[in-house]
């Protein structure tokens, strides 16, 4: 995997939750870095979340990032407050700066506060592994309900010469972003300006992140991180800033896409395209309305091509729509036009492609121009199955 | 079950889609009723919700309401209007009216033609069974996926003599009524004025079927009819109608709290009352996000007072109100508050309470005086399994 320049990582087992896996990460830039966040807008906010707002207002360059799963440190009041502080401080004498340069985040059980005495002991861990592990041992700890790490990288070439970026993310369940999504961290060696990487990490968040859906649940811990330390020595302008700004969103949906794929209990991945729609936000509104419908949802995994449930999601969505002027296609077959079904033995002709873990489905309400485009997992015995026992 | 005066019940097996069972049913009234109707808002509305409405504008005083499962008529175009309209004929000439004082309602299958052949052999029988067969046949004729049917009867006591009340009720997914749920229809055997009749059923609806919720999904045939034929003999006025519309609200909550009792896969019946709160709007919204939350209804399946699950709900629900006023209790044990949880063991503390079939969940918002409870099911793989094999 080819790593942007000048980031280290490392990793330990905290015993935060489980035994025998890593559960504390940690990334370092061996510079300065501007980092752009974005945040959950839950209005309950995990210390975690609460904290590097905090840092990151008060405008100092960030020098690392830290990330535990096991406990989310969220409503945990003055204490979780005070444990998060601390271990910025742990981490900032470890990598030799102040508490204000390093960035947390949490991930796991709401409510648990951080296990403080773990903690201090997994310093020495860290920074024994310090620079020996991969940008992938920091994904695989922040690991809560996932099955898999998700991680992607993108290489931009320019006349000054290469840049790299690398991102990571985690997420699973209570997937709904709104503003910002589950955890994810993008590291970027390019030398940016401080407000156009935030203007530009927020522009790529709402075209990935905020545009998938797991359960329809905001989490209190998402945040976005995005550090460029320009450790490649490029500067971005003009032109490159837009290639840029392009392979960022490209990355971001990549995550975005794995972190649907890796939905709990999920088998399929649902790309909900809504078009012609009267406003951007009717559209929204629509594909949220089909994406987090329970009904759609277990059809979906039940392979039934059942545009009913569809069209009565779109007619609760509050999106502004005639209904004759409504089309519904999965996989390119138009199966729903002129408020009825189009005749077509469906059950056999879309088996093939209701087969598959990516279905596509794209809505037509034919009244204007906004549109829409949603990743959505479908519901699941397994999704129950994990949610009922997860915190046994 | 004491039934009201002058009304009449048939019941047919046509066999619309499973045989050996009743799927038709016919309400009578000896003389024309006052009829009163709530409908679904979703976007898309179904054949018999169109043709019902139709009818009611009409002004025609009502004598029949035909209701059939396996079909539900919607999305059907034309075709499904006239097919509609045809059954109100056949039903008008049964009971020796006119079409438009017939009121046809269908539940089953979205996009489905109605089945006329079956229609029209049916009639006879409709005939044979008439006033042979009690109100529950009729409750039963339109359950699909309901595993009993949903009654309840109520005496009132006047100067003028006895008023009866019965009410009739299909539901257990696709539930999240707006304005108006499942099919639900009353039967008064008072003499009462069409506009008061109305706006009663409208204020009695508000706080019963529009409380509940299983997935959040609104149906495109939802409508609750109560007809008042007068039969009784006793006119409603002042003290007399207060202690009516009591009745009537009353009669709605015990049908909307059997629906939830009977969501697809539900094993609990989770009573959600937020109080405290800016509006009665925002204790809505805060009382909606808890109740469609998966997760929550997840953690409600696997016994878990998981509190964090709750908050997370509320935080992003759009209701206005500060985390640190918030408090949340299950069946009166107050587990979080201060933006903290409680400590406690309520892992065995809540065990008996969380192994009831009733779970109560009270919420203080803290900055205002508005309130508003919500009856919502738990997700288990039950449901999943219903509904992802449902049309097979």
């Amino acid at each position: 995997m080819d790593c942007p320049q000048g980031f280290f990582f490392s990793t330990a087992a905290c015993g935060f939750k489980h035994a025998d896996r890593d559960d504390l990460g940690l990334i370092v830039s061996q510079c300065d870095a501007i980092c752009a966040g974005v945040f959950t807008q839950n209005r309950f906010q995990a210390a975690p979340v609460l904290v590097a707002k905090k840092h990151l207002a008060q405008g100092a360059p960030v020098r690392a990032i830290v990330v535990n799963s096991g406990q989310a440190n969220a409503c945990t009041g003055e204490e979780g407050l005070n444990n998060c502080q601390k271990t910025t401080e742990l981490v900032a004498d470890l990598v030799g700066c102040q508490p204000r340069q390093v960035l947390p985040a949490s991930t796991g059980v709401i409510g648990d506060q951080l296990k403080m005495d773990k903690w201090q002991l997994a310093v020495s861990q860290l920074q024994a592994n310090m620079g020996q592990k991969p940008a992938e041992a920091v994904a695989k700890a922040m690991m809560t309900t996932d099955t898999f790490p998700k991680l992607a990288t993108k290489t931009l070439h320019t006349e000054q010469g290469e840049i790299r970026l690398l991102g990571m993310a985690k997420g699973a369940g209570m997937i709904c972003p709104n503003m910002a999504t589950m955890l994810g961290f993008v590291l970027c060696d390019a030398a940016v300006e401080a407000q156009w990487w935030q203007t530009t990490l927020t522009r790529a968040v709402e075209h990935s992140f905020n545009r998938i859906t797991v359960d329809g649940d905001t989490s209190t811990n998402d945040c976005v991180l995005a550090l460029a330390n320009g450790a490649s020595s490029v500067s971005v302008n003009g032109e490159e800033a837009q290639k840029l700004e392009a392979a960022l969103t490209d990355l971001c949906q990549e995550l975005a896409y794995s972190i649907v794929r890796d939905a709990e209990g999920g088998t399929k991945v649902l790309r909900i395209t809504v078009s012609g729609a009267k406003t951007e936000a009717d559209a929204q509104l629509a594909a949220r309305a089909v994406g987090n419908s329970p009904l759609v949802k277990t059809a979906l995994y039940g392979r039934d091509p059942n545009w009913g449930r569809i069209v009565a999601a779109l007619g609760r969505s509050g999106a502004d729509f005639s209904p004759e002027q409504v089309s519904v296609s999965i996989s390119g077959y138009t199966i729903f036009q002129d408020e009825t079904p189009v005749v077509g033995d469906w059950d056999t002709l879309l088996a093939p492609a209701l087969s598959q873990r990516d279905v596509e489905l794209a809505i037509t309400l034919g009244n204007g121009a906004g549109s829409c485009s949603l990743l959505a997992s479908d519901l699941t015995e397994d999704y129950v199955r994990i949610n009922a026992e997860y915190r046994s």
